[in-house]
């Protein structure tokens, strides 16, 4: 490689600034240029259900790095309102459409990273001049959802979709005293959830006033003439709206790539190795766009989350430039407060765990968070999911009003780490009386699993 | 063994009930009898600081099972005002003295679980009728300091001992508007403390009205003619006060085992195999008067915490009614909340580590516990202790006001199942804006880490 190698990166909202910024580290003399379709770069979606009731206060909002701030501390040249339109592997060029002034251009690269994200799905009905229909995915979209709630104070919002975002935004509307009914397409919120977690989830939702409704697949929108949809059509009956988010979900952005001859896999998404090379010489990927090795089932599957997108984009970054790192895979880790529950998902789904072939056992307990006595002390209710063969831990949820999160990242350590239920139930955790209980409810769930191994 | 085995547990603070429950619901058939010399069984130790302040409140103060409870419960036999003198490893008895009569009896057994503790380290001028100041350990002493601190209401209190107990009851003391010294051998608090850690935690006690002293071993006691001690003498000068705790330690019990030819280990605590059993044949043991093995050094030491002890008691318990339970061992995993700090500390210091034979290297690194703009975010101080030669994480410190002590269970668990920091980088945590940031602490202090390896 050139000792001043210009590397491209190709998307900027979290995957590619992070991975233009690992490779001007590793070598400050590439030249490192991220270019973005939009005006903004580096900012977090997780954030937005936070932003738009004000319990997330930054100075910056939503953004992490302005193009200004990623080029004066990371070096890195950032390209905005410029778009990508097709890779030419051969020449390694790239031709961009500068958006502003509708001008097209070549630029070589000798590094590619596609940093292209996701897309939210859609559902078929939808129009581009639906108003008060909104997706939870891009900047520019949140900041209209949040002048949308000021200037229309919308007394009612149906949410489609009752995954972690569908069920964030829930929280931050009845926050903001909106009426607010989830539609879903299963029985309980997420997919395949067990059902002492579901149910505990479906209560919290309707003592907290939010109109649950399971097995609901939307048919159709009802609109007015000005374009504002005002019904929501489902199997289940129509329901009134000010307001619809349209949480169902995201897909790979791959078309660029895949025009390239960039090869994707299984899931759908970029198929990459380790060191995030895409099967084309020069061509790395990281994040959303992705696919990524489960390291539970040794297979591909698509995980479209911040933290696993992060640690791709700095491999990426860190290989374009020149260096040796790798990605090995991810279990799927995710945290999400509902009112005043905190889950944690880790791991396989029962259903992901049979799919696979796994035999499986699954045991459900609950316990005190804490000492009962204690204050914050609250009702854990915890549920392993394990190979019957080996024992190993390969999924499990927590639900409870206390201690829920961090607990949940002490099981995604035991089940990266290949460990068994026994494993677990000899681990030395902690007890002091203001954190946690004698017999901390990990272990006393590893011990009841035990039993049916 | 017979099938109506006789067994005897001595011993009824924590071990002791654990292993006799254990033992009965294993063989419901046996015949299990807990011995004990004071009135009190089944209590928590822990819960003191906390149960002097009412922040700590249970209907059953700090017993868990009373002597009827434990009867009814669990059937096992409990004789309270009991002790057990002598122990006839070759005709299968102890001699007993019922405390409240006085007489003396023998009495038979198939298995003798032996679950004696430990007892608070006195200072050697200590008196038995210095009415103000206690030990942090038996339940009679704790009733009676919570009522020497109504009726004496206690204005300044020293506190001999900068350990968690130590801390803690500085906390709670300063809570009853006591003024604290804290009188403490090493710089810092506890022993080996990093500068980083340890200058956080001094920070704290100052912050919070606790005069730390340093360096300072006691040299005697002024007691005036009442028996009260009125003055602490140390090194570094003369405190006044009304009330001391003396918090320095605790050591096993172990001369009734030792007499009857048990076998004491290096750390002079009793030496048991993985099934809790002693040298002698029948005789098993648990608790604060074994030690138990250290699984990162695979060495004896001594960890006198309720949760080793209570893992301890279930396999003494289970194997002494029939079964075939093992307990591998602990790497010690404390955690303490010190005011409005949360400090975590596990597996070996720095000192342990070298005094092994590890060539070391530790990096300390400060992130926050949450993102930046959520509520309860603070700053986070996390200490890795990593074996050079093999990359193994073996120690930990993490301190701050928010997310220490569930996040030193992740790298217990990580500690436990003999990983690396490369391995602790590549964890799948969580990111949810109301729990963590993006890059755990966890994360941040692996990558900063994997850098001097």
């Amino acid at each position: 490689m050139k000792l001043q190698p210009r590397i491209l990166v190709i998307g900027g909202l979290a995957a590619g600034p992070s991975a233009a910024s690992k490779a001007k580290r590793v070598n400050p003399d590439a030249e490192v240029i991220l270019i973005e379709r939009t005006p903004y770069i580096s900012y977090g979606i997780c954030e937005i259900p936070y932003y738009l009731t004000g319990e997330y206060q930054d100075d910056r909002d939503l953004v992490v790095y302005s193009p200004e701030r990623l080029q004066q501390h990371k070096n890195v040249t950032v390209w905005t309102h410029t778009e990508v339109e097709h890779i030419d592997r051969n020449n390694n060029t790239v031709q961009v459409k500068d958006l502003m002034k509708g001008v097209r251009r070549k630029e070589e690269y000798d590094r590619l990273i596609i940093t292209t994200g996701s897309s939210p799905r859609m559902l078929p009905f939808m129009k581009p001049d639906m108003n008060n229909v909104f997706t939870i995915k891009e900047l520019g979209k949140a900041y209209e959802l949040h002048d949308f709630l000021k200037k229309h104070k919308p007394r009612t919002a149906i949410i489609i979709g009752g995954g972690f975002i569908g069920l964030e935004m829930a929280e931050s509307f009845r926050k903001l005293d909106i009426e607010v009914t989830v539609l879903h397409r299963h029985i309980y919120p997420f997919s395949h959830m067990d059902k002492q977690s579901g149910d505990i989830l479906v209560s919290a939702l309707h003592e907290n006033g939010v109109h649950y409704v399971p097995n609901s697949n939307v048919k159709s929108f009802g609109a007015n003439a000005d374009g504002n949809v005002k019904t929501v059509v489902t199997e289940n009956g129509t329901f009134d709206a000010d307001l619809v988010i349209v949480a169902v979900g995201v897909y790979p952005n791959t078309s660029l790539a895949q025009d390239a001859g960039v090869e994707t896999g299984t899931t759908g998404a970029i198929k990459t190795n380790e060191r995030q090379q895409t099967n084309l010489d020069g061509i790395y990927a990281a994040g959303d766009c992705c696919e990524v090795k489960n390291l539970i089932t040794r297979r591909p599957t698509y995980i479209p989350l911040a933290t696993v997108a992060s640690k791709m984009a700095w491999t990426a970054g860190e290989n374009a430039a020149g260096g040796r790192a790798a990605f090995k895979g991810a279990i799927r880790n995710i945290a999400v407060r509902v009112f005043e529950y905190e889950m944690s998902r880790v791991g396989l789904t029962q259903k992901e765990a049979e799919d696979t072939g796994y035999k499986t056992i699954s045991e459900t307990i609950q316990a005190p968070s804490r000492i009962p006595g204690m204050p914050h002390n609250a009702r854990l209710t915890v549920t392993y999911l394990a190979d019957k063969e080996t024992g190993r831990l390969i999924g499990a949820t927590l639900i409870g009003k206390d201690g829920a999160a961090q607990r949940g990242n002490v099981l995604a350590a035991m089940i990266q780490q290949e460990s068994t239920i026994a494993d677990v139930a000899a681990l030395d955790l902690m007890y002091a009386p203001p954190f946690s209980p004698l017999w901390d409810p990990l272990l006393v769930a590893a011990n009841q699993t035990l039993k049916k191994l």
